[in-house]
């Protein structure tokens, strides 16, 4: 004897929940969603496959929809998929039907879009927390004077009614048709003349920062949202895609300086959350650098022999290390607007082999000089040698390494200067003492 | 006895051009001018003040009009204005009447738009050169419906009609109307209930950087450019605004890796043009760090005394510039967002202070047991003690030096972090040996 749908919920047997929605036809769960408190309803109704959840909510009674809609932005909604397994928790997170979606995030502000969103499926991060819902979607068949009449009716309300988002009868998304051209077009025009098909468009669950992007190259002003079977859910508007952009460029910016990027003003956060931020970096940095010592600790002897080699050491990687950081941020910049893709490896190396090599050949002459004043002539020699080589290398390696990063699908931006610098720390003291070896017959 | 215009335009007489020119009534000028070779023309037309420039512009026949506006884009014109001395270019250079500017710049590419707008006065990198000239004005005193119409009727060739610039009878900006409310309003609404005063708007002579930013804080699709008479000159559309802002922030990114920014593309700059870029500032760099040889120096007999107190410099100096790295980017971009301002110096220092500090204690244990393992206690010490001191300095240093930068008012971007990370190098030198002499009583 099966319990009912209530008690399954009620004792969290989500298994049961699930085994007794696949038994039940789509009228039933109507009717049991319509008889129990509008929160709980929320579990059945998320655990639902898309298409039932369609069937179901279409056989829903207005307010009824309207109450389960209004439970899936209940905080205790939210509290209670908060505090369930992580497999449950992501079996209620499963993308749900565009049109359920669009009407549960309907008139909210984006806060609270955010914060809904995720339970709609959309993970954190994606174009569903940030598109708008209310759009003024077009059948194709109309002319344009009509869908204009239709812009007029529904548009009070969209977000944006610049760009009109074209569907066909099972709301999958065909195209778009920009305001402008309805205005300017005669208005018995057939909207399938003036329709831009292979449109740009972004699915729900892609990462938001993907569609800014794709909506920075392509120019558009309002990009649609499809649902995984491309049945439209919004569109993301030009001004949100400008603040995910800038957000996304401080990500960058904190990342290059080998730091975590923080949430929130850098007044407000407090200075353990810096620290935090900060410190893991510098960790695997210092752990990095003992490289260095173990490095020195080889030509200790040189070192006792000869002092004066020290005291060049600060200068020989600190130049490394700048080479090396201005040719990481030009080929991460160069990343990420597009001019560099990983398969430029070969091409890069070259480039930036040589213009290390010229750097490096400038900067000797100011090796040769300050060495000669300061400890004499074959020191400095070995001092300008080691420029040469340390910032070919440097520059070299420091372009090579976002590349390697995006061939091995790791964020370039993670490849920051810092991380750069203290790789060829190590490497420019063994050119350093190999090249004093050899010219001072060491 | 005068000469004529077009013998003192011939003999490259400009103090006789403008003398000519105040002589003389509008209409005797437009007479001069039709006679002239179109281009020889555009020099006294182009000399002529803002007032006077306008009331012959209209005396003009059509005809006439195209023959001097086309004149101006000629090459020909380029070269003679580049061929000129810097002081009679500048006079040349003179912002024109909005009217005629409009004129002048209708119909032409980005490409020859760009190249024109420094001719009308606009300098490299204003907004005046990238706006768009092709608007459609609107006057407050008709309806929703009428605007709707010239809309239709005009809009064809203009770069954008979402937002409409109301003008009033002396082409003067008195607010903006977005198409969206002349869509949605009913057609007799009239045009002063629904447009928006106050709105933001730039003169064609700001940088393009700065009305691109505005853009980014408005929320605005387009922004009118004015004239320094407020007249509407063109509009900057939001998809120029975007690639000003992206081509702003790369250059940004470079100069904080210690970079010039260059033009173009990553790939298709010469490698000379790339080792230019960075030349300057690994000079100044390396320039600046034979400080830290001379600090060496004064503890070379230290060194001699001590060699394994070597080792641990690239660790040290690499160590206190990821964090100095790391505060001075932070501060940089919060600057640059408008987190920070020139006045929170003290608040920064004793944030930075503490966080550096924090940062130090946690290094220092790696610090001590590295050094317990491959050298032993007393040296374990120094570099355990002085990594927190270093770190503490590092981190104030950093978030100062872009503070001071804007306190002075120079760029805070161009105290890179290379540049933080060279000056503490050689002051972390000085905290290293003085708590060496300390620790190990020498």
């Amino acid at each position: 004897m099966p319990e009912s749908l209530e008690e399954l919920v009620e004792s969290n047997d989500l298994l049961g929940v699930r085994a007794w929605l696949d038994d039940q036809a789509a009228h039933v769960i109507a009717d049991a969603l319509a008889r129990m408190d509008h929160v709980a309803a929320g579990v059945p109704f998320r655990l639902l496959d898309k298409d039932k959840a369609l069937e179901v909510f279409e056989e829903l009674e207005p307010v009824d929809q309207q109450a389960i809609l209004g439970g899936l932005r209940d905080q205790a909604f939210r509290d209670l998929v908060e505090s369930m397994d992580p497999d449950d928790r992501a079996r209620m997170l499963t993308e749900a039907p565009a049109k359920v979606a669009q009407r549960v995030l309907a008139g909210l502000s984006v806060r609270e879009r955010q914060m809904t969103a995720h339970l709609l499926g959309y993970p954190s991060g994606s174009v569903g927390q940030t598109m708008t819902p209310e759009t003024v979607p077009l059948p194709l068949q109309v002319s344009a004077g009509t869908a204009l009449q239709r812009v007029r009716d529904r548009g009070h309300h969209a977000e944006t009614v610049y760009v009109l988002p074209i569907v066909d009868a099972g709301r999958r998304l065909v195209g778009t048709v920009e305001l402008r051209d309805l205005v300017l077009s005669p208005a018995d025009t057939p909207l399938a003349d003036i329709v831009v098909r292979d449109v740009p468009f972004a699915h729900a669950t892609d990462p938001a920062e993907d569609a800014a992007k794709l909506m920075r190259e392509t120019n558009v002003l309002a990009l649609p949202v499809v649902d995984s079977e491309d049945r439209l859910v919004g569109l993301l508007t030009i001004d949100d895609a400008i603040e995910i952009i800038e957000a996304a460029d401080t990500e960058d910016v904190a990342r290059q300086s080998g730091s975590a990027p923080w949430a929130g003003h850098y007044m407000a956060v407090s200075v353990w959350q810096l620290a935090r931020a900060r410190a893991p970096w510098l960790l695997l940095l210092i752990v990095a650098s003992v490289l260095t010592v173990n490095v020195l600790q080889v030509f200790e002897t040189t070192l006792e022999n000869v002092t004066a080699l020290a005291l060049f050491i600060p200068l020989l990687v600190g130049t490394g290390g700048n080479a090396g950081a201005q040719s990481a941020t030009s080929a991460v910049r160069a990343l990420a607007v597009g001019e560099l893709r990983g398969s430029d490896l070969a091409a890069v190396i070259w480039r930036e082999s040589r213009v290390g090599l010229l750097l490096g050949a400038m900067l000797s002459v100011v090796g040769l000089v300050v060495g000669s004043m300061l400890v004499g002539g074959d020191i400095a020699l070995v001092v300008g040698l080691s420029l040469i080589v340390i910032c070919a290398w440097a520059a070299t390696v420091g372009a090579t390494m976002p590349l390697l990063a995006k061939r091995l699908r790791i964020d370039p931006a993670v490849v920051s200067a810092p991380m750069v610098t203290t790789l060829v720390d190590a490497t420019g003291l063994i050119i350093y003492f190999l090249i004093a070896h050899a010219v001072l017959s060491l």
